[in-house]
């Protein structure tokens, strides 16, 4: 692959004279396969016509499906193959000290010699965070959207592998050729610019690829989602349709973003005199750009706070997608210069995250915001799944502050970035796939969209609820799913990529649930009989300086287990031990009806 | 105090004289304080009005308050005082292992001399969970409606302390004297039957107290909330309104428990031929009764199933709260005999408890129920803030075996227990108090609820956003709000009660994120050399059989750190320990980015 920086605006109507440089190299891009690259092992068939020579196209869903986030899709047709997204998620309740979850690579790694190349829909952590620990192991070529590529260079910059990629600036309209593939940037609407769909064509066909969108008739950067795009596709022809499932259990239509606009410009206009405080997602950089806008128009300074907004605000400035007004951007340490009421200030931790700066304000622990009644906080955001409850901790804690908080349902401050059922229905009616696959969303998520599809007059058996590591077929003649590929899950943990699996996580659990209670016993090694201890240390079941008549118990009866053992000439450790562990434990659950982890510790001299 | 299992019907306009047995020893009952009881320490004000001679009122809400659950508020008038319920809480995300969560009873006992009774509104756990643990210290007479009596009979069976309770059984209607106070019950509509309100008087004035409440003009029991007796009350003057908070947040009304009946109708004809699974809260008995008369007019057979289930099943029907047709009923184990058309299993499990029945049928784990394509599962419950991801896991699991699952947003399979926005509002304008003190919620609901007090002409400074602990004395003259007792939250874990504190918590947090390591040596008392060790264990840090060079790498630091002691002539065991625990940690956080508890045991020989 020599691509290089390198994009081509599509020209409709003119597909094949307009292919950009990259597909230069390659044969014909006529939908059809070309005689040329006859397949090999169909010599029999060689004379048929067109379409029988054709193969199936392979879709391998590595992440995304029956959870959400760690999207990853990988396409093959006739031995090559690329990957659509690499992205993260976060870790479940039931993951205790894991940062963050990436995809199982196995199978990606076992195919590098086929994989052309990695096309990413957006910049957000779903489809691209878990691309610096791909390409630890594959300097796979990176193409993407202006704004992506800046937000792939900042996370590659941190893990210092930024000089080996190879990232590629692709704009929406444009053509990537990958093998037997070429795959088209179609611009959609999301929750952060510069977001794109894919149309996907090789001799097998067209697929339709919508990754993260939603319909935004009125844009704040008036770029409207290619409707006309998709729409010809649809005329052309499309095999399959691979759509965004987020949302599919919301009727209607997503609002558009312009709608929190309007609720910033009165609710600025009520907080007149008061320190107005907005905590939104920072790759939201059109919520961030109506925040500026609001802010200038009623004279006020913005600040950012929190790391990731800063980070983002001034990636997106350079590279122009966030639109600044000479002098309303104020560091936040300056902010104490001015009024209440000639201050906004943006910020993270509208989800609640405990080291985030809108969690540090509430909690009287931001160096700079300290939060008084004369504060008006806008969380412009909706908790996602699992966060309410932080979220519902940092609203209650401003408001013991005296704040004014305006949150969730009370105004319109935050619409979502994904399409409603109405939208997506609309998708399926212009795309007209043969075969529809619901992509990124819990189990309850892609059966909703398969329900829409089949409202949409896609049969039952043309539409593939499918799992993580599931391989679809898909031609002209049928849809099939066949063996599982390696895929699953992969937890980070500090550096360690992997190393904390299911056995650390249940120790974790049990630690948390109950605590630890050590046995500490030194035996001579001849005589095996007790030189030191039994000494007993707990943490994490109750205090110890608390409970000495209960630790005394619990040494008496390692003493009389011990004892029990050398009498009955017991010399194996391994049974001594878990002697020590059974006799502890039942004794603690019937004294206490708790199990902590019993740890016995037998050292000899 | 001699009541025992008295109730009378309460007469209106009638007050003095049909008070109940429980008051016929006690002084006049009229609103304002009678001159017998002049108070002993204002005898220079002895022949001022009456007025002048009331005494405040005060208010002590000891739970509730800033959070959801484990409501309990202590009323004092004049050296009387009574409780109203006595709840508890579900624990956090930062209380592992934690069962459930009581109210700190210490400022309770310190007045048991004081305390006349505890009254309660209704059988939910967040009024009634916490009695066994305060009867243990505290056998406090109790008074409720017949069912809530009941529900608590259940609980104090199981902690044994059902023979020595003074339980009462109280009609709505009736009224309990309690010193010098009495307490009327007003019957309110909610999601358990035979819930109350209060009403509260004393020479000081009249309290309004709703307990949990929402306006159901069309009930399942046909017992509307008793408006006129509140409307009665705001005519005769109420001092102050003490009301429930929970829903504050929600505009509107709350539907009516009835539409859920005709969702049930319309979902049970879908369903014919399939197995019906409905998963709810196991006191909503008059969802029960829908489930139990739809399934009789669909000649279904209805199982129970979960043990919660089971027991307030059997308790309300056998109190006639479940009004069961003949042969309803059947055994979950005799569910084989019949075809899934005829069969309705009611489970818990509504908000994915993990050991709950429907999360064992999803998981395959349950005895008698397997779920098959063939089965409508309705989840009629919303999911508790906090239960989002736990209800989402259960609902993809049973989508993953192939049943249909009706849940949340899909249909009308749930209505709310607590009055919102226009029905809080409704009660305030017939209340007409003069303070007003929310109850039931976290500081938003209380926030929220205080501004529609004061949307309904209640000044600001009538209106009492309290904390737990607070003092709240009201008279005709004013409120105010003076020091703060003890109250907060006791951890009950096991057997233990409040055994488990903040450091426990804290340590359990740590062990729960990066495991432990645990260095045990053993040394010479008179050489100080080691003799046996170090031995390296670590649990939920890294999988040891995999860890081996670390686990050497640790150990060599250990005995290098050891020597260092020796040879700088460090003898003292903390400090030796403390370097130990330094070393060990700083060299796994750079080597690891993690940061496991590390426990040096020292024994010595």
């Amino acid at each position: 692959m020599a691509e290089r920086k390198e994009s081509k605006k599509y020209t409709k109507n003119t597909n094949n004279k307009t292919q950009s440089k990259n597909t230069q190299k390659s044969r014909s891009q006529k939908q059809a396969a070309p005689k040329k690259s006859a397949p090999k092992k169909d010599v029999k068939n060689n004379t048929q016509n067109r379409k029988n020579n054709k193969k199936p196209i392979k879709i391998i869903p590595l992440g995304g499906l029956g959870e959400i986030g760690k999207n990853i899709t990988l396409y093959e047709y006739d031995g090559d193959m690329f990957l659509v997204d690499c992205g993260m998620s976060f870790p479940d309740e039931d993951m205790p000290g894991i940062d963050i979850v990436i995809p199982d690579f196995t199978f990606v790694l076992e195919n590098k010699d086929k994989i052309k190349g990695l096309v990413v829909t957006h910049g957000h952590e779903d489809h691209i965070g878990a691309i610096p620990y791909l390409l630890r192991n594959f300097n796979v070529p990176i193409y993407a959207t202006r704004l992506t590529i800046g937000l792939i260079e900042g996370k590659l910059k941190e893990h210092k592998l930024l000089e080996s990629a190879n990232l590629n600036v692709v704009k929406a309209g444009s053509v990537v050729k990958l093998g037997k593939f070429t795959v088209e940037f179609i611009h959609v609407n999301h929750s952060i610019p510069d977001a794109t769909a894919f149309a996907i064509k090789c001799a097998g066909g067209t697929v339709v690829h919508t990754g993260d969108f939603k319909i935004d008739t009125t844009p704040i950067d008036d770029k409207v989602i290619d409707i006309a795009r998709f729409a010809e596709l649809g005329k052309e022809g499309v095999l399959a349709l691979l759509s965004d499932s987020t949302n599919a259990e919301r009727s209607g239509f997503t609002a558009s973003e312009k709608l929190v606009g309007g609720s910033f410009s009165n609710l600025f206009r009520q907080a007149e005199g008061k320190r107005i405080i907005v905590a939104t997602f920072s790759s939201n950089i059109h919520r961030i750009q109506q925040i500026i806008d609001e802010a200038a128009r009623c004279n006020r300074k913005v600040a950012v706070s929190g790391r990731s907004m800063l980070n983002v605000v001034s990636i997106a400035e350079e590279l122009g997608y966030l639109k600044v007004p000479q002098n309303v951007l104020t560091p936040i340490e300056a902010i104490k210069n001015y009024t209440p009421g000639q201050i906004v200030v943006v910020t993270t931790g509208s989800q609640g995250e405990p080291l985030s700066a809108l969690h540090r304000m509430a909690f009287s622990d931001h160096r700079q915001v300290e939060i008084a009644p004369d504060d008006m906080i806008i969380i412009s955001a909706t908790p996602i799944p699992g966060n309410e409850k932080l979220v519902t901790k940092v609203i209650n804690e401003l408001m013991k502050r005296g704040a004014n908080v305006v949150y969730e349902r009370m105004y319109d401050v935050h619409v979502s970035g994904h399409a409603c059922a109405e939208e997506l229905k609309l998708i399926m009616s212009i795309v007209k796939p043969k075969y529809f696959i619901p992509l990124h969303g819990e189990q309850k998520h892609l059966m909703k969209h398969a329900e829409l599809a089949q409202l949409m007059g896609i049969n039952k058996e043309n539409t593939v609820v499918a799992q993580n590591g599931s391989v679809i077929e898909i031609s002209e003649k049928a849809v099939k799913s066949t063996d599982a590929v390696t895929a699953g899950r992969v937890l980070v943990d500090g550096l360690g990529v992997g190393d904390v699996g299911s056995i650390v996580l249940r120790d974790r659990k049990l630690l948390s649930d109950g605590g630890i209670i050590i046995v500490g016993v030194t035996i001579d090694a001849v005589t095996r009989e007790i030189v030191a201890g039994p000494d007993i240390v707990s943490r994490g079941f109750i205090y110890m300086k608390e409970s000495e008549e209960l630790i005394q118990e619990i040494s008496d009866l390692v003493w009389d287990i011990m004892d029990r053992c050398y009498y009955q000439n017991i010399r194996d450790w391994a049974t001594i031990k878990n002697k020590i562990k059974d006799g502890v434990s039942k004794f603690l659950f019937t004294k206490t009806k708790r199990s902590p982890m019993v740890l016995p510790i037998i050292m000899e001299v």
